[in-house]
This record gives structure tokens, C-alpha cells and sequence, in this order.
């Protein structure tokens, strides 16, 4: 499967996903392309359509079978190659994204978060450790870290950026409210949640 | 201003306001598509192209006036009408949402958080009562609330969002790993992290 896939059907595919995982935990083995457009409340050929991205052999005359076509996703979507990923700020978003136990079921592997609140500094949040942001560049090179989830306040955002920079990770993905100002060689995916808000609201 | 703007130009647009207000912090009084295209690494005839969507007049030979560029975003994005919203589910996430102070100057009014945990009842968080879940049909009415955000466990998204929209509450922003399933007459806007993860990681 080497087709470039788009943002959007990424999206919906991680959504099919989502309920095709409520499926198994309720015991159902099958699932049609209607029921799941029913719950997104879009067309049932986009359904048909973007599962016929995937290499899905897991269809039968009652539906898909939900556990293939769950993993068919997960092949697609690389949930197999595992990323892993430090949280930069151990303030409340820090934290709900540590706790957050679904990242490791789709390939991101968070191993730890960094702060440089010495209250912090130490202790363990879900089973990873809050270290001291100083030792950043020492323990990405140790860990092999390449992704880093920013968290701190929009004020510290730009500085810290440049830090984790120089600690030699290319890739981060950005909580702050700041667009950082960042090399060519650097990656940002800015998680603009007030353009998410306002996309939602637009019309209301 | 009343063509429809499509999710990826108000998505953008919200970026450059970000931009905006930091240069307005900076004391900057003017700005090129060019500086705004490469802080995004975009091209700056699509910077140009979103602009001119705007009803903006503030365009001077050395570059657009950072204060009426801001103003028209937020005229074209509705920034000014001001939308009422509870965050329900006090955990890590709420409490960050209920902390970002941004979403005031985005015409989002986080008037109170929901949750069931008595040792959390009747605190406030950045000047937001917690509330008990209870009493979320009768406040939602009294405060004329349209916006939830959910940010309970995952496990309890379906059965909130419903006792949500037996309190009349017919706009779900879901940040929940939970696809609702909701009547037509609900709209429910899913803040989907690992989708926006995977379509970042997808090509590391």
C-alpha cells in the first residue's frame, strides 16, 4: 500500500477505527459501511470508498468483519511502527495526554515528559517519568526520541522550541496557542484548537 | 462577508491571528504575506489568497497593518459573537481547557465545568465554578448553554453525551477517543488527536 493517503481519509479512517474498537469490546463481529456512516452521519459510499483504500480481504455477505477490518486500518495507517515521543510541559495538558492510553495502541510511544518545576521533577505520571527539561538533549540522544508534544504556556513556546531543537529533535507537535518560528529541517504540526472550535462553529 | 469560508482557510486564518497577536506583543506594526507564509511554511500567493477573502483594508506599501488585519479575521470569523460553553469532565484535559485563557478572545465563554467527584465539586478553576453533573439541566437552562466539551473517560462518553442532550444541549465538541452516537438533531464536532497525530507521523 504505497498510495498517498489524504489528511481527511486519515481521519475518517481513525474514526472508523474508534468504533470498530467500541465493536469488539461489545462483542459484535460484524459491521456495515451504513452503520458506521450512520454514527459519523456521512454518506455510506464515502464509507465503501475509503475502505477500498485499504487491503481489506475481511468482507462477507453480512458486513465486514470488524477484527480484520480494524487491523487492515492499522496496517494502512503504519499503527505497527511504533514513534517515540517526549511531552514537553508537564502542566494539565501535559499530564491528560500522559494518561491518555490509546496513543500506545496507534504507534506513539510516549516515554516521558519534562518540566522544569522541581515539585514536578521526578515523579511519575501513568508509569512515566517527569525529568528535568536540562536533561533534554542527553536523553533524546540515549532514548532515540525523535517527536516532541509541546505543552508549556504559549510564553515559554518559542524558547523552548529552540531548546528541543537543539536537542536534536526535527519533529514537534504543537499544543501552544504560538506559531513557532522554526529551521526548514524541522517539522511543526500546529494542533490549532481554536481553528478546530471555530470550524465547528462557523455556522452555528 | 457572507460566502462560506472553507475548514482550511478558517483553520489557517486562525494561525495568522495567532502571528498577528504576536507581533502586536512585539510591537510590530506591519506584516508581509511573506513573513506570516514563512513562519507556516506555506506559499505566500495562498497567504495573499486567504487574505484577500477578508474585508480588509489595512494594506500599506510596507505590508498589511497588523492591528486591522487582526480585526478583520476576527470579523470574518465571528470572533465577536460570543458562544457559551461548559467543559464537562474536570480531569487533567478540562482543566487545561478550562485554563486556556485564549478561547475568551475567540468568542468561546467556558462558563463552568461538570463533574461527578465530590472532592471536586464547588472548587474553581481559573474563576470557573466546578458544578455537580446533576445540575447541569437546570444550569444549562438558566445560562442559556448551547456548547459542551466533553473530556470525560472514554468509557463514560456515551451515556454523558446523552444525559448532555437531555439537558438541551445540541452542540458536542468530543474530545473523547469515543465516536458518539447522538440523534440528527445534535452536531457533534470530533476533536480527533490521534488522527491529527497520524496524519503528521505519516510520512516519518
Amino acid at each position: 500500500m504505497n498510495t498517498k493517503i489524504s489528511e481527511k481519509v486519515i481521519n475518517r479512517l481513525t474514526l472508523y477505527h474508534c468504533i470498530l474498537q467500541d465493536f469488539i469490546t461489545k462483542g459484535n463481529e460484524y459491521i456495515s459501511s451504513k452503520q458506521i456512516a450512520t454514527l459519523l452521519k456521512i454518506d455510506d459510499s464515502q464509507v465503501r470508498k475509503d475502505i477500498n483504500l485499504l487491503n481489506n480481504s475481511g468482507k462477507s455477505r453480512v458486513g465486514y468483519i470488524v477484527k480484520e477490518l480494524k487491523k487492515s486500518i492499522e496496517t494502512t495507517l503504519g499503527f505497527a511502527k511504533t514513534k517515540k515521543a517526549y511531552i514537553i510541559g508537564a502542566g494539565n495538558l501535559g499530564m491528560a495526554l500522559a494518561k491518555y492510553d490509546n496513543f500506545t495502541s496507534y504507534g506513539l510511544n510516549i516515554i516521558g515528559l519534562f518540566d522544569n518545576d522541581k515539585t514536578k521533577i521526578g515523579k511519575t505520571i501513568n508509569s512515566k517519568t517527569i525529568y528535568n527539561i536540562k536533561d533534554l538533549p542527553q536523553l533524546a540522544k540515549e532514548h532515540g526520541v525523535e517527536i516532541a508534544i509541546l505543552t508549556v504556556p504559549g510564553k515559554f513556546a518559542q524558547n523552548t522550541a529552540e531548546f528541543i531543537i537543539n536537542s536534536n529533535i526535527k519533529y514537534i507537535w504543537n499544543f501552544t496557542p504560538t506559531v513557532l518560528n522554526v529551521p526548514d529541517d524541522v517539522q511543526v504540526w500546529n494542533e490549532n484548537l481554536m481553528g478546530n472550535f471555530l470550524q465547528f462553529t462557523y455556522n452555528i
